[in-house]
């Protein structure tokens, strides 16, 4: 019984997707069952290494020798497949231990995803595998397959199909029905894939991990994910960097848009939901393209192999048609998703007409006036994809792509080649044209069936952007900040010991001062200007304006007086467990806007920093920007663009601009609280925020935040 | 020469899509062009009538004679399809005209399409025609399939098709290439198709006029619309709602949602873009559903065949599914759309269990525990379809759709058919299926092959109204606000004029009274309390506050009379030209909210009544309701529902609730401005109108108003 050696990443991808000696743990002979299946298509599809069916009930299965148990199987085992129920899975991964497989993938569900009783038996499980230096897919796993290397070890019934297409997309996905899905769907067009894994519940080998294995796969070009939520953010973010520098686009398509969907991910794998926001920042600050429509699942990665995102910040494609009807559909489809179709160049135009092909004026460049031919089509398409007032080419071809692709689907062969490396192109073939989607899937460029899927596609390209710059210097001073977060000494700070933190970290706030007791008004900084505002301070009134802690408005020392006396019966009243460390005076500020700069540790992609407007309105909208933390000050620029609320303090009709570059240089260094390690910061606010007139600043006037003091240096 | 007929609708229905002595003029014998098809498609799909090509070139064309003129063409002619260049169509039609030809259908494009000079020959062309009684399709048409008939008259080159699938789906749609984009991807589904139009630039014969054809055809099941804009919104209001007295759903896909696709409608059929929102109105209004994704177009209909609009306003589904991976898609997707995934109920979920069917708990009705099996499939619909705690039923079926449709897919035809009539039932496949697919529709079950047109669908269905009552009475009295538009007599009245015909249909405005001259101040009505605003009163000054012609908060007399001069010395200074008829002094009102109520003639739709929040942060986000007007009280409802910036009025956490019975009367009041017939208002707004607390009311405190007075009764 000897050991495969797991001494690197290549033994473990192969062991994992292309082993020669598989035992199947719980095989049956029901060709109709789940656990039957799994022999059946590994021999199906060409699989011809060993399999060891593990079953006490039977002799042979399919002229395969059945062994009674684990421990019978002769000569080492490269990967077990438990098909057993929930209740004996435990057992059999302690068999596979005890033999030294190195891949357990586990079918049966129950586990996290049903519960804590079966979250713990999960957990039992893993921390044995563990021990034993043995990796586990699942459970809750259908399995994966190697197209190249013919190894289909998947019960999924896609599995049926007769033939399938190798190719160079690899997919790894939460849910197992999925990689059937893709797999029949993406074949029925012509496209074919290289590795597709179902990972269930992730117990142990989870998206990020397996990714990585892909980056360094040579029959892998692309990784898609179909994701139900985000387990392991650290890894998938190393592995999309990684893909990203190899020049293999990731491409995600997430559930949990809607609250519904993702309540039900929740349920569905166990996993802790965040909000989706912070998702769509998470996958475009590691060069993640996500993708909204399924088919683009496997219509985008021949849009983007070979490319990088544009340099450019707008969101600008050119679209020519052989139909007015067809390209309208795309033109439309892709304005309600924000990206500009822009004319082309009058140069361009001109050359055009110069070889005879005339074009008519506007966004789209319409063919239909010149008639369908592949000269036309060759010559407009050059000039699309050569120039660079668009970043991206989309070409509609109508009613010839089913039955003449001759005249135009074939027009756009050349140019596609030749302007390999260059912009995206998208063709979107009107009519049903099956054959045609085929020649240009061989042909290696990026063809799409709907005018949904392909505006989908084109946009994701355009806000396709490179990894951020991870490494870029904080804004504040780290150290400092770490020591005043350590000298409050408590993880739930009241306003002024936060403030004190913002405050090193370069966030201002306002002239302050704190009144221990009542004769001590007098005793107040000269320098302090009314009119002031007095709050109580105490780390456990949360919500000080609500429990009558807060004055605003006051005028002068005989209205501080009685505020701060009416401020104390109060909180002694309605409070009277809370710890009471005074009342904070401060100078009112007054500025153009208030907005609200938040920072949160996110359920799914860690810490995250969040920019909105203050007031109901903002609130009921839903307005605000988020980014995963830190940010750079571009990137905080970026935010204070997308935030629809702050139109009016960026410029607005007659309404004088704010002070945009404070309030980036805030969002940036609030981002810094991510970088206190050891300490976890999980959440912190500061609302409001006054910004000012240009050049005059942003003042933090409140402010919050809990800390995880005891977090392990580099913790998970 | 004998004359057809056209004595009634369904004589020119025939002449439209299935006469029998048809001339081609212009006909090519060369089967590559445009030209050479209608005849070649005529006999490909087995038409069995006349065919008369005229061209004075050729003898005879593909075995049917050929006439150098449309003169020497024996008999009557029952359509003449004018394939010749822009600049001959002219003389084309007039020679129909003479020959008694009842309808011309137009191929060539170059006229209200392309600029000022070819709208013009467009109109004289139609003037023509309708001298001569004549009837035109066009220009710029590609003719029309009517497949029962076999008759393809028609140069979408999707005729190249084989065999063509005759059924229940009827399309007429501005885009010519659509109606081939339709055909083809509709028939490689099983779904076919009656009779499909491209009306072009609709110069004469349009949407709402051949869509009444269709909804007394006997052929017809479901109309389709493609639109590119709406030129004959009343045909169309009318088409639809007869329609849906048929029972025949009215399913629309439009172009313009974003401002590019709708600048390019505009720009590609020489239309006039509106607002989509009134669009949507329209079509809510008229009992049309619209759809969002090209295919749901033939997806949508068997989901609506034999159905009617739930009675309930919520938008609530339940979904099955024997996969959890494409279960969630569509849930998310739903969510995504504002419908609600309901549980089913637990009596369902016992009754179900009581038949050994276990569903896991939640919104999604989860198979994958039970397994897939026909009679577990069976048992679930048939509880969910026969349920009231929803109005829609998804089924999602996984990999067994692939290669075992026994096993699912064959599941859902019998619930379907024992539950006809009830609730739409949508059924996604989750794998590429396209056997299953066709099942599917040969069974008349609505089967979707992406997420994405499941969930649009499922969507329009359950926003699906039946059309509003338009005979509904007025709220406030007609004949009184005609007669105040009359005394005003002027189109453009000013404030005080425009505020009187809104207090005649109901819509109070403040206590106010008009000074004419300075001396005058003491004769102010006693019972006018101060704090006052003072106006200028001009129908020349249409910004009133930019031309400092408000002061607001005037505290007694001295302060009005200060006010008063100022306003009237800024007015001569910045206005020189404007006629000025006094000041207009107003009690203050103060309320819970302030909002716009405004007054439009859409280009697309005729009259609209929109409801909106004042302030800049409402324009920045959007944020409105529109209805096509008049509108009912429960209409008026569902706008202040629809506005998201009055939630702090609808009772938002602590925030008292505003006078919504008060604003509802006003919107429907307002919204009666549409009944005025001969007078026809062109342009009217509140802005603000006061709204108090509950039982308070809500007041106009301003106004503007313009009105075509020379309206003729009734007219376009």
């Amino acid at each position: 019984m000897t050991t495969i050696p797991m001494t690197d990443r290549t033994t473990l991808r192969d062991a994992l997707f292309r082993p020669r000696r598989i035992a199947l743990i719980g095989a049956s002979a029901d060709a109709r069952k789940n656990t039957g299946r799994a022999q059946r298509y590994l021999r199906k599809h060409g699989f011809t290494g060993k399999i060891f069916p593990v079953n006490p009930n039977r002799e042979e299965i399919d002229g395969e020798r059945c062994y009674a148990d684990l421990d019978l199987v002769p000569g080492p085992i490269e990967h077990a497949y438990v098909l057993l129920g929930t209740r004996l899975v435990e057992q059999a991964v302690e068999k596979c231990a005890e033999r030294n497989v190195p891949v357990v993938t586990i079918l049966a569900d129950g586990f996290a995803d049903a519960g804590r009783e079966g979250r713990a038996l999960q957990e039992r499980i893993v921390d044995k595998a563990r021990a034993a230096g043995l990796r586990i897919v699942g459970p809750n796993s259908m399995g994966g397959i190697d197209l190249h290397a013919r190894c289909a070890l998947c019960v999924n019934a896609a599995l049926d199909a007769e033939t399938l297409i190798a190719g160079g997309l690899s997919l790894i996905s939460h849910s197992g029905s999925v990689v059937g899905t893709l797999l029949s769907r993406g074949n029925a067009r012509g496209i074919g894939f290289a590795k597709m894994m179902g990972t269930g519940n992730e117990a142990d080998l989870a998206i990020g991990e397996i990714g990585e294995m892909l980056v360094d796969d040579p029959e892998t070009r692309a990784i898609l994910l179909f994701l139900e939520t985000i387990r392991d953010h650290r890894d998938i973010a190393r592995m999309a960097r990684r893909a990203y520098q190899a020049g293999k686009p990731v491409i995600a398509y997430k559930l949990g848009r809607s609250e519904a969907g993702s309540e039900l991910a929740t349920s569905h794998t166990g996993a802790i939901a965040g909000s989706d926001k912070s998702v769509d920042a998470f996958f475009r600050a590691n060069g993640i393209v996500r993708v909204d429509t399924l088919e683009s699942l496997f219509e985008a990665p021949t849009l983007l192999i070979g490319k990088r995102p544009a340099k450019t910040r707008r969101k600008a494609a050119s679209v020519m048609t052989t139909t007015g009807g067809g390209g309208a559909m795309v033109v439309d489809r892709l304005g309600m998703l924000g990206v500009d179709v822009v004319a082309p160049t009058e140069e361009a135009v001109e050359r055009l007409k110069e070889s005879n092909v005339n074009i008519s004026p506007g966004r789209l460049t319409d063919l239909t006036l010149a008639g369908t031919r592949k000269e036309l089509v060759e010559a407009t398409l050059g000039e699309l994809l050569a120039s660079d007032h668009s970043d991206a080419v989309v070409a509609v071809i109508g009613s010839s792509a089913q039955f003449k692709p001759h005249l135009a689907v074939e027009g756009i062969l050349g140019p596609a080649q030749s302007k390999a490396g260059g912009k995206p192109l998208a063709v979107f073939l009107v009519p049903q044209a099956d054959q045609s989607l085929k020649v240009l899937a061989e042909a290696g460029i990026a063809g799409f069936r709907t005018p949904e899927s392909c505006a989908d596609c084109v946009n994701a390209a355009l806000e396709w952007r490179a990894p951020g710059d991870a490494e870029v210097n904080p804004t504040g001073d780290i150290a400092a900040a770490r020591q005043a977060i350590l000298g409050a000494g408590t993880p739930i700070m009241d306003e002024r010991a936060a403030r004190r933190v913002f405050a090193v970290l370069g966030i201002p706030g306002p002239a302050e001062a704190v009144i221990n007791d009542l004769d001590g008004l007098s005793d107040l900084p000269s320098d302090l200007r009314y009119p002031l505002a007095a709050k109580i301070l105490s780390p456990h009134i949360e919500h000080k304006m609500e429990a009558g802690g807060v004055v605003l408005g006051i005028a002068d020392e005989a209205a501080l007086g009685d505020a701060c006396r009416r401020i104390t019966e109060t909180a002694h009243a309605r409070e009277p467990d809370a710890e009471l460390r005074g009342i904070l005076v401060q100078e009112m500020e007054r500025g153009l806007a208030e907005v609200i700069v938040g920072y949160r540790l996110d359920a799914q992609v860690g810490p995250i920093v969040l920019l909105g407007v203050g007031g109901t309105l903002a609130e009921i909208y839903r307005d605000g920007a988020v980014r995963t933390a830190p940010v750079t000050l571009d990137e905080a620029h970026e935010m204070i663009e997308e935030v629809k609320g702050l139109a009016p303090i960026r410029g607005y009709r007659s309404i004088p601009s704010g002070d945009l570059e404070a309030l980036a240089r805030t969002i940036a260094a609030f981002s810094d609280l991510a970088r206190l390690d050891p300490i976890e910061v999980i959440e912190a606010e500061v609302n409001p925020l006054i910004v000012k007139g240009k050049g005059e600043g942003a003042v933090a006037v409140d402010g919050l935040m809990v800390c995880d003091l005891n977090q392990p240096p580099g913790g998970a």
